[in-house]
This record gives structure tokens, C-alpha cells and sequence, in this order.
């Protein structure tokens, strides 16, 4: 599969498919309704939560469907900014996702403490036991795996500190879930996700809340989801889901290791190929699936027309910045310059990425360079940034 | 179809379906990302807001996808309290689904008020041009069509009121969309919909921002949809909505004549066969597949569970308000005491219910009266009320 935009969003894997269209035939009805066909769509429900529950290490009713990460960030800065006094601040790391640095600025106006990021691409907990001094923090805020850069976030430290300063701590595990071991994960205090980032189908999430957060809200309206999320419940959605999850969990250890050792082969040859090309976080521990890389020349924009081009399909960061001005923030956040930025690609691949579509992809990066050194128009031409 | 419960939601079209599979087959790429195949998801999505921008008479820049009616209602109100100072305050009628009257009280405390509802079911609308007498109103909003009774609401008066004084009108169409002609809808200020609520997917809706509305946020994050509504695109599920609009919209005229005869044709048997029965809001106009009905005696949901084991699904009331305790808000807002509320059913039917299946209901609630009457436990048992 020559597709390498995996952090963007995933193919619907089969195993997901069948499983929305089964739901969607034989269970499509509400499950808040009072009949037996509407009870059995309850049961299967009921079900997918617990074994969402037991694979995370959770109580069940920790587990809140929704329609994704993004409404679950939304929900949780909302929520904590209605429960609590004017003076509360939060802590998050300036290398999160957008829905969780503008919904944290919205709901915490001036009030918000950023962990700044080591040029490594790892969040920096050093001030982080300063700002839990005040006693006025509602939330700390680090996701688990970075979306461009891939590099994983030291959350499970993060979480003890805030553990030993009774402080909830969230963690936006889009990234995460599905592609790593989830040990510890469902010990956070709130921990949001999205389906489509393996395999699942879109438009399909859930948040975990791990205490006894009686008054949490995402939606007002119907009573579903125990008053947590208003909204008809999605049953086709969270069944794929699940089909998707348990698919990538049946498989993980073999993904883990073939796939690693795919991508790493792949950074080698490219690092080697194509000199001055540099991986960003590359000392790292980083997802197996992704390669942050700076180009040694030529705007990213122009390699990936020219992979595409190819049939390799590639990005220049994250989609959810696409139409976004400037040079991403995580980037900037990294300490690297606007001018770099301007010639970096995301390649992310898939839990079934083949040694050839790895390999493919180096040769057709090679074939691109050539093709830019050769246009005469490549030389100079004005630099186009669309990260 | 022995379905009847269509107002709490309805099974997916196959042409819905196909077209859910086909872009998920397909276009599964994230619309936002750099390279062709993205493009060319991004275009049909495009043109699936086009479509229906002109299905309702409004600009394509209107249409804002989103996860349903549920986030739609909710992003109004708060929208509108983060725009507007603490004095504002809005005016909603009391039989709106808990969608809107959930989110209108917590994003304007003590500031809403309220448009009764007569005991025909139809909001009452003498007191709006006092209630707009005062200068700081933000929103109006009057629901089209009742989810519960199915009676349609003098909507296009109501904004013409507002028209006149200048004030933002909102509907919840949830239960008008797919059901009803579309003359005006397209006007209104902020229009509010739910794909599931007539053949199409769950989870996916569209609001309508008909003004300009450059602030308009529904969720915060990435840029998409113009910056009004962060969340990777769910075009599967867009496509699946529109190919179940374009399927009802274009059956609609043979739809409105054949069920409404079915429909008047079973409430008129039932009255006959079961002396006693009063279909609620029964002098209204009402959507041509709603009966809410108070049966002569017997608590509802022996009449539900009676109907259920003979094949027909009805239920006691919204499937919204399932789990919430005490009669429905709606009955309430008509005069209705929680005796009567304790016997009304609804019965809600499909585009393609048959006569057959009309005419069965019916037998079967003949059946099930002669059952209940048989049987011993039937005569003075505790009521028991979950509309």
C-alpha cells in the first residue's frame, strides 16, 4: 500500500467494515428504546464498552462514546472550565494537537501554562512540579505520541507527578491508541481518541473518565450515556471501532517489530541516498509508523506532488493544519525554522505497510530529487510553506 | 415494515448504505490532506454541500457538516453566550427536544424565555413580541415538527417576527428534514438536523449558519470546515446523508399521499375499534407518519411490550427522554396529567410503510387491548411511567 499519510487518517479496515454493516442491517435501531430489538442493540453495546474497558484497564462506565478526539478535548476543557472557579488554570504541552491548545486557551483565558518541547521533540517536564505549586491548577495536559513529529511523550512520568499533587491529568492518546502497548493508559484521569486513526471508521471516538466524574458533560440533551454525552447513539460506529481495535491489538507484537524494522531500514537508505537530509526527533523514541524528515532542498509542497505523482502519497505535516498560515507550531515549538519547515514531509505508514512500498517509496524519492534538479523552475523559486 | 418507532430512528437506505461503502472504499482520504486522492474526496464533498445548499435555498458557505442535531443545538446556545454579554437572553418554546432546552438554560442561566405550548401541541406565539420587546434577545428558537406528537410548529410565522425585530431564529428540523417540503427552512438564521432521523447514517448532521457568521465555532482545533467546525471530515458519512436527502426528497410528493392515507386511515380504526383512544394534538397539522396516542387504559409499556411480541415496535414516547424520570416535558408543556402520559404510545412510521403493515398495528392493538383485559395482573397494577 503505497498510502504513507497514516497519522492523517486510515483506510476502514475490513474486519471494521463488516462489522458497521452488520450493526447497520441487523442493529441500527435506538438503543434507548423500550423493545427487544432495541434492548439486543443495547447488549452489543454494552458489550464493546466493557471490552474497551478491560483491554485499557478501566471500570466500564470510565468509557464515553462520542464522535472523536476532537469533541472529546473540546468537552473535557469545557467542562473543567464550568466546574471550576475563574482563577483555575491548566498545563499543556505547546506540541499539542489544536483541539486541545485552542479549547484550553478558550476555556482558561490567560490562564494557561505551557510545557515548552526539547528540540528533541519530547515535552519538557522540568517546570512542571513549579506550575503544579499553584494550587489553582484544574489539569495537565500532555498527549501521548506526537502527530507530526511521532515522537512519544513522557505522559506516564507526567501522570505520576500529577498523581503525587492530586492534580487530573489528561492525555489525548489519538496517536497512541491502536499503534502502541496500552499499559497505564487507562489509569489516567481523562484520555481522549479517535477511531480513524486505525483503522476505525470517522466521525467515531470515546473519552475515558477515569474517577468518579459524576457532573461530566460533553453534550447537553437526551439521557445517554448515563448523562455523560447526549446524542443517538452510534452503534454501527463504535462497533467498527472495536472490530478495528481488536484487530490491531490481535496483531500488535508482529506490527511492532516488522514494522519498525521497515521504517528504520527506510530512514537508513534515504539518510544515505539523499545526504543532508535530516530526521526530525530522529534520536528519539518515536511511533513505528512515522518519519518526520527534512529535505536537504526544494519545498515539501513540490515532493509531495512529485510522490503523489509517483503513487506514493505523503504529507507536509498534519492535515488538521492544512489551510492554517505559517509553519506548524510543533515545528516552531522544536526550535526549527520557518525556512526548514518549508521542506519537511510526514511520511506515516500503515500496520500493513510492505517492505516493497517502504522501499518504493525511498526509490521514488530518489527519482523526485533528480526530477527537482533537473526543472529548471526548482532552483530558486519562491518558497510555497502549507504545513 | 413492522417498524414504527421511525421518529427515534430509522433503518439506513441501500442507496445510503452504497454510498456510506463506496466512499469509504474509495475517498477514505482525510479531505484536508496535500495530494490528489485527497483532492478528489474533497471535491465530491464539495459538491455534496452544493447539493444540498441548493436542496434548501442557501449558500454552500451555510452548510456546516457536523455530528448531529445533538452538537448542532448545543454549539448554538454556546456560541451565542460567548458572543453576546451576560444580559442576553433567549426565547425558546417549552416543547423543544432536550437538545435545545438543555443547552439554552446552561449557556443563559436564568435568562430564557419561554413560548408555551397550547394543548393542540402547537407552540403558542402571542407572547413572542413581548418577549422581543426587550432589546437583548440573541436567539429565538422554535422547533418545525415535534419528535414526540409530530405536530408542525408555526416556524415561518415565527421568523418572520423575528425577521421584523432583527432577531436570530433557529430550528431544530431533526424531525422536518426527509419528512417535509423544504420552502423556507433555507431562511431561517441557524437550522439544526440528524442524518439518522431519515434513512441515513447516525453520527453525522449539518447545521445551517445562514448569515454571516465569520465567529461561528462548533468545536475547536483544526481548520476545518472554513474554521467552524474542527474534526476530520466524515465523508462517508456526508455522502450517506445526501444519498438518503436525495432519496426521500425524491419520493417525497408520492410519500406525503399514500402514508398520510395510511396513517389517517389507522388512527381513524383505531378510534373505532379501541373507544376511548385520543390521538394527541390530533386537530394539528402533524407529520404524516406521527400517531401519539393515549390508549383508553393499561400502562404504555405493557402496550409496547405486548406490540413487541407480536412484531410491531412502537414506543412510550422519545427515546431521548428513555431513562429520565417522570412524564414527558412535552405532554406537560400541553396539559396533559401523568395519568394520560402513562397510557400514550407513539407510533411513528417509515417512507415505506405498507398498508399491510398499517392495518396489522392495528390488529395487533385490537389483540393486545384483549389480552391486557384477559389478563389477571392487568387490572389496577402500579403504573409505571418511562416515556
Amino acid at each position: 500500500m503505497p498510502y504513507f499519510d497514516n497519522n492523517a487518517t486510515t483506510p476502514l479496515w475490513k474486519v471494521a467494515e463488516k462489522a458497521y454493516l452488520d450493526a447497520s442491517r441487523n442493529h441500527w435501531q435506538n438503543t434507548s428504546s423500550p423493545y427487544r430489538s432495541a434492548a439486543r442493540a443495547r447488549t452489543l453495546f454494552d458489550r464493546d464498552r466493557e471490552w474497551l474497558a478491560a483491554l485499557l484497564g478501566c471500570p466500564a462506565d470510565s468509557v464515553i462514546f462520542n464522535s472523536g478526539a476532537t469533541e472529546g478535548n473540546n468537552a473535557i476543557f469545557n467542562y473543567l472550565a464550568a466546574k471550576h472557579s475563574g482563577d483555575a488554570r491548566v498545563v499543556v504541552s505547546t506540541i499539542e494537537h489544536p483541539s486541545v491548545l485552542e479549547p484550553a486557551r478558550a476555556a482558561f483565558p490567560g490562564r494557561v501554562d505551557y510545557l515548552p518541547s526539547l528540540s528533541s521533540g519530547v515535552a519538557d517536564l522540568s517546570e512542571l512540579s513549579k506550575f503544579l505549586e499553584n494550587p489553582n491548577v484544574a489539569l495537565v495536559s500532555l498527549m501521548a505520541a506526537n502527530n507530526e513529529t511521532g515522537v512519544l511523550q513522557p505522559w506516564r512520568e507526567c501522570l505520576k507527578v500529577c498523581r503525587r499533587k492530586g492534580v487530573p491529568f489528561h492525555t489525548d492518546a489519538s496517536q497512541w491508541l491502536g499503534k502502541m502497548p496500552l499499559d497505564g493508559l487507562g489509569d489516567c484521569d481523562y484520555v481522549t481518541t479517535c477511531a480513524h486513526k486505525f483503522g476505525g471508521p470517522k466521525a467515531v471516538g470515546f473519552i475515558l473518565i477515569g474517577r468518579e466524574e459524576v457532573g461530566f458533560k460533553s453534550q447537553l440533551g437526551g439521557a445517554h450515556e448515563k448523562g455523560h454525552r447526549a446524542g443517538t447513539e452510534n452503534l454501527p460506529g463504535v462497533r467498527s471501532m472495536v472490530a478495528a481495535l481488536k484487530h490491531v491489538y490481535e496483531n500488535l507484537e508482529e506490527t511492532l517489530s516488522d514494522q519498525r524494522a521497515r521504517r528504520d531500514a527506510f530512514e537508513k537508505t534515504l539518510c544515505r541516498e539523499i545526504p543532508g537530509t535530516r530526521i526530525i526527533g530522529g534520536q528519539s523514541e518515536r511511533l513505528w509508523n512515522t518519519v518526520h524528515v527534512a529535505m536537504p532542498k526544494y519545498a515539501n509542497t513540490r515532493w509531495v506532488a512529485l510522490l503523489d505523482k509517483r503513487g506514493f502519497t505523503v504529507s507536509t505535516g498534519s492535515a488538521c493544519a492544512t489551510g492554517k498560515e505559517g509553519p506548524s507550531h510543533v515545528l516552531a515549538a522544536m526550535g526549527i525554522e520557518s525556512e526548514e519547515a518549508g521542506r519537511i514531509l510526514r511520511v506515516s505508514g500503515h500496520w500493513d505497510s510492505s517492505s516493497a512500498a517502504w522501499n518504493g517509496l525511498g526509490a521514488a524519492m530518489a527519482e523526485a530529487l533528480e526530477e527537482l534538479n533537473r526543472s529548471k523552475s526548482s532552483a530558486e523559486g519562491p518558497m510555497v510553506i502549507s504545513i
